[in-house]
């Protein structure tokens, strides 16, 4: 295995702990406590999974992976703080977007050859890219990492929530 | 800049934005604030920080970079849930030993040179290291860095404490 397969596994192994990590408190966690605050006057569960649903959607132009499918989150999940929106979707839609961006992320990945995450995403110009050849496909990948790991953080609090 | 570099320079970019969103969090909270709990029953904001010390400090012998300086916080901040320590140190103790950690472990960083990144790290033999070559000292930072988000999430919430 080259350095350059290492290091791409590595992201992309650290990542999938983190998708699995979350996918395994949703199980752990009913629809009446992602309808709670994590702590007192902060955000409800499901407000903050409706948010890593849009962060992740909205990273598949980035990669180049077509469009984001899921526009319509974008105002009541990240434009607007918690309880602005006048109404959320149903927990269950918001579960289910969950899954549908999660598969659909890993699957592009799965598609992804070995030479394509070293280039650049599309928010960059070429002539950028030259100066900052950090600003590749992985590195999305690798900066959703602690922005996933922030929110389970959070997420993890409601499972004492009766 | 080879490909290997990028890497290394990915995955240390954003550990280090993680180091400094804690920081820059440390001086927004004061030693009352983290005294308080991140929600209803959960861990303290003092018992987090200590927490976030000892997984640092530990990864000094993992890496090669000497001893871990802060063995007798393993007890109160890891072994032992929070509230069950007698006492833990002061907040103000506990505030040096995160700059001390996270100072220590920029400057090893800093002095590791290209080639050593991709090296096994010290707790995988030789052997086990050929099958699994992500097992590498920079493995060992990016798996800091969730681990690092998950807690300054929970931290965030101290924020809004009065």
């Amino acid at each position: 295995m080259t350095t350059q397969e290492i290091a791409i596994n590595m992201v992309l192994n650290a990542w999938r702990s983190g998708v699995n990590e979350l996918d395994k408190l949703l199980t752990e966690l009913s629809d009446d406590q992602l309808l709670k605050e994590i702590s007192p006057g902060r955000n409800r569960g499901i407000y903050i999974l409706g948010h890593l649903v849009v962060l992740l959607n909205n990273s598949r132009p980035l990669m180049g992976y077509g469009e984001d499918p899921t526009p319509h989150l974008v105002e009541p999940f990240v434009k607007m703080p918690d309880r602005e929106a006048k109404e959320l979707p149903p927990v269950a839609e918001i579960r289910h977007a969950w899954h549908n961006a999660r598969t659909a992320m890993e699957n592009n990945i799965a598609l992804t050859p070995v030479d394509e995450w070293f280039k650049k995403h599309t928010a960059i110009s070429a002539e950028d890219f030259q100066l900052e050849p950090h600003r590749n496909k992985l590195n999305v990948i690798l900066l959703r990492i602690p922005h996933l790991s922030h929110h389970i953080g959070q997420l993890t609090l409601l499972k004492s929530k009766g």
